[in-house]
């Protein structure tokens, strides 16, 4: 993952911490432990968090390099350097951030609440000060590992201002009373994923646990979704290519019309112009990456790289699932999981039409 | 069905008998008997083939006209009156054909092979003959009802002459001895439809049941063909109507950005052009159909209309999906079924590639 | 043209009447008039309307059956029967519309104004009433045949109530002191059409030149889009089916790596894609034509095709080019000045945008 | 175009050397002696290639770094380091090298024949060797420059061996007997540039004017066409940044309904799609060209942009074009004229498919 988003040219930072997609890690030991599951996890419609949080956590690859004490979080998408080094008071960190990061505990992110999927600015959830507690309420949709996790990185409102100014990261601990986990949502594709509703009812936490600074909240969030666009392509590339290389190999060798399938021109061009959009999208990781590295503001060439990502991703699976025929349409292959699993890019992590948003937002065409 | 095939200029005459696609079937008290079970036998990976087939024997959707003695096969797709007529002897005719018709017995189609999807020339079974019997060795491949049905239409090689000469359909009970169903096939999509792979170890049936005329089974075959893709594009065109509709129902009171989603212009501009493209094809259906009745040769409009709809299907199923948002991508809402299902159309009854090669055929542009 | 619109299936009742695209027309001697020049009238910039429009009227070409004796505008696009039954006094008739239908008098249409190319109710020209004259202010852009034109139709303002009721459509000789014709525009394609802009000052014609009712030219306008657009797609798919027919046989003889360019499967297989979204649009436009000539109100279908048309004549023109190499950059081939020319049907006589905004208002999908 | 293909990562090393495309170049004082003379150019369909060459070799914009003193070729692509240092004899670098990149001689490039347009190694011109000289037959076709040019390096076949192995570079000069130009070839586009055939009937040149080592004439093309393809690409995105630019500048104050086109959702969304490509299109640039600087083999990247900015340049001039409306059809905007002309990209200097099948070559999916 790290190599994908550094390319060959830039010198070694380590920064992406997070990995919930476990399934085509390259990692050697720790990959041995896990894919052997996968199809029965699937089936399950869940994967057991701790077990393979752990696994991860063994094999380092939850942490970050800076700092190098409480280096990362346990989420299923990578958090930035600048809010862990905000992560609060040493016990949250010694208490949540350090297990996190050596696979002890599990956490989960509550962002997006029901009618405020791709518009973070417009959450509900409140919580409100009451003396040295903060009193939630509220509701939390899509929320993977929701389940299973020991804690929650909830966005909250936590003021009246304006909605860039008054909301808070918290750090929720999901066995307190008033946290109800309403239902398991039952998904076409990223079925191993464990993703819940869960609703607050008067939650009460202690003040001291909010990450951060209060009300930058929002803000957090915003740098935070720049390393999950890039750390999204970087997975996505990895399987694309995977896909890619299967197709190669089975059309290789089903034959129709007595030639192989390969050995028909629409289909190894087809493979070409498919191969050639990975290595775009490749290139465009790399110099949003490299410029990230650097301290740039990347959030438009993030934002191009997570709606190409996408959409590349729909395309490709839709096209080489057609040349496996039959075969294709069963599950027993990973061409028709990536079909259905693939198909959250363009909504989750901020949807296709929020990142045109962003790009217009840059490109200075919105209306006022 | 009927109605979508002629559209409004044209007399009405039947000639569409079969119903797989028993989902979204407009037929009054029919459809209020079935569509209630519809999640259940989804999740249960297979609909009950003789309780669903009785149904609308009842209400007459398994019949044609003509013969109205025994008008029609049972199957998942429609049989040409032409076929209809040969069946075979009155025996054959009463213990399968009428049976069929009235839902009492239910049938499937043995033509696909491992290898031999989409190329049915290059079907491998044999079915030999020793004195009066057939002796049948071989096996099929995504065998639509293959667990439950009392009989199969099979395709067999009778002969050794050249390929589109030596093959006949014989009426093959299914409880005879040396008939073995190897297993359901795990389906990404489609999933309450039965899927079976059935092999053939020295089975014997009399002579009596090749139906129609010895070798010519490849000949009634691409005659069914035709009938086959235009009810596949009539069955779809009613799916994707609802697609669109439900999809302006949701997003009309959905919001996002404080506005109704369907009020962004994207999304209003983008159901309009799929919309524009679904009246394309049903204005083609209507043509073909009507060139059908009057005896025409429509072999390469249905082709055309078979490869649109393939490709459609996929344009509209993704595209609305996404204005689902997160809700698209569960399992409760019907376009996210459809984005599973129609997967298929593109690769069963012809794959696009066999739609493509047969219009090439019709245009003369093949090598020779 | 005719036999276009209709298909095979329908009674021969002839509707259509204009006709500026006279490069492809089928019409016996007439045409052999006209081809031989068009590469030179291309290369100048415009064609002799008088003299083509005489061959025209001659060919019984620019007049519609009913009323017989005064059946048509011989304007670049079909008129309405409604809008000639209403044309005016009888001496109107005869001087204009007569004239026009014989081929002895260019007619022209003036809608289009600068800023107001695809918004008709928003045109500026005023039409104002001083006893019993109308004295006409303003100018009209895009204006075919506008430098030979004997007369104008045109569409103003000649009252102040809402922009759908102030409009009429009025005759208007083109000699009249105060018409000045700028410029001839250069245009990238269609360069033998005589395209102007004319501008108008204090033109005096006496108001007996209304056309029909007063206040009714919108209406009357938006009538006579139905028949333009379904004469744009008669027009295109003919010149389509030529121009794959012509690449069919130039690809058959031209080779590359030692094989002909046709017999590449990317070749055969994308020109039998093309050709079957040429059978989806004129399916379509089968079924408006019926429908329309039964008297009902095809806006929808008729907007759906003409987007269609524009859309798919783009994509035909720059796929099939692609199959030509460098000779289809060369000014020597159809494909390349089809590739031009046709560009202009996505943004005249409605733009995409415009076709789009009908479709959805149909579907009823526009924020109020 | 130099920054463009480094980007802003990599240090500075200057290799493109050559530049026909004249007319977007950003390079202060050279630029403004050229752009005021385009339209002229363009309509008198050739530019005056001397006057051109010499304002770019004043402003050292023909010359490469090393070697210093005979640093480039006057082509219309960059010509590798490789072939410029094994020119030949000093004579021959004094004679044509150094004059073509000090402006003083104009050099032309013969490759392309008719029939073999993509596939360079079917060329039929040969050079017979006769004592010391080479007799010269054959013909060339789509030469740039070619009425003009003062010599031309010419790919002929000098052997008998395999086509990879028989052919070898010539400096030709053109006022030699034998030698002529038949037509300019009439193009939709590029027609500021001058394209010509030229033939040879027993031309003799010493043969010491071989390039390099005799026989390697199709390597060192192939060596050569990896920079003509990072060229092209880098040449287009220029002109892609600055038709989007225009297309916002212009849709920003064109109104239509009321409102500026560029505020309708459609608009703006489609820009930020084309600029995401754009931004994918420039990072694969930069990836291969820091790569190539490096010494690496990067054909296949450098098809895979090569294939992209055709398409891509395509589908920008098209979608770009859409939303001037009428004016994106007069020849009086950059926007049309690009249309016309960067439909030259997925043609020459290899074509598409050309580009598809090496792609393929090193995904190792051909038949063999």
């Amino acid at each position: 993952m790290l190599q994908e988003c550094l390319g060959n040219n830039t010198p070694p930072k380590c920064f992406f911490q997070g990995a919930a997609d476990v399934r085509h890690l390259e990692m050697g030991q720790a990959s041995k432990e896990i894919n052997p599951h996968v199809d029965q996890w699937e089936s399950e419609g869940r994967f057991p968090a701790h077990k393979v949080f752990k696994i991860l956590g063994n094999a380092g690859f939850l942490g970050v390099n800076k700092p190098v004490e409480y280096g990362g979080l346990g989420l299923d998408f990578s958090y930035s350097v600048a809010v862990s080094e905000e992560f609060g008071s040493d016990e949250l960190k010694k208490e949540y951030l350090l297990p996190s990061i050596l696979g002890d505990k599990v956490a989960c992110l509550g962002v997006s609440e029901v009618g405020a999927g791709s518009d973070v600015s417009s959450i509900m959830t409140k919580a409100v000060r009451k003396g040295d507690e903060l009193v939630i309420n509220g509701g939390k949709m899509w929320t993977t590992n929701g389940t299973q996790a020991d804690w929650m990185c909830l966005l909250a409102n936590t003021g009246d201002g304006p909605p860039h100014r008054n909301k808070s990261l918290v750090c929720l601990p999901m066995n307190l009373p008033g946290i109800h986990i309403a239902r398991q949502i039952d998904k076409m594709g990223m079925r191993s994923s464990d993703t819940a509703e869960v609703f607050f009812e008067d939650v009460r936490v202690p003040c001291s646990h909010i990450i951060g600074q209060e009300g930058m909240g929002f803000t957090y969030q915003m740098l935070q979704f720049q390393e999950e666009r890039l750390w999204a392509v970087a997975n996505s590339l990895t399987t694309m290519d995977i896909i890619i290389q299967e197709t190669i190999d089975y059309t290789r060798q089903r034959k129709i019309f007595k030639r192989p399938v390969l050995h028909h021109q629409t289909v190894h061009f087809r493979l070409a112009e498919l191969q050639t959009e990975v290595e775009l999208l490749r290139s465009l990781l790399h110099r949003a990456t490299a410029l990230y590295i650097r301290g740039n503001d990347v959030t438009k060439l993030a934002s191009m790289a997570k709606l190409k990502v996408g959409r590349l991703a729909r395309e490709l699976g839709d096209s080489c699932l057609q040349f496996w025929g039959g075969m294709g349409f069963t599950n027993d292959v990973l061409v028709s999981r990536f079909y259905r699993d693939s198909r959250l890019i363009s909504i989750g992590g901020g949807a296709d039409e929020v990142m045109l948003g962003i790009i217009c937002k840059y490109m200075d065409t919105l209306p006022k």
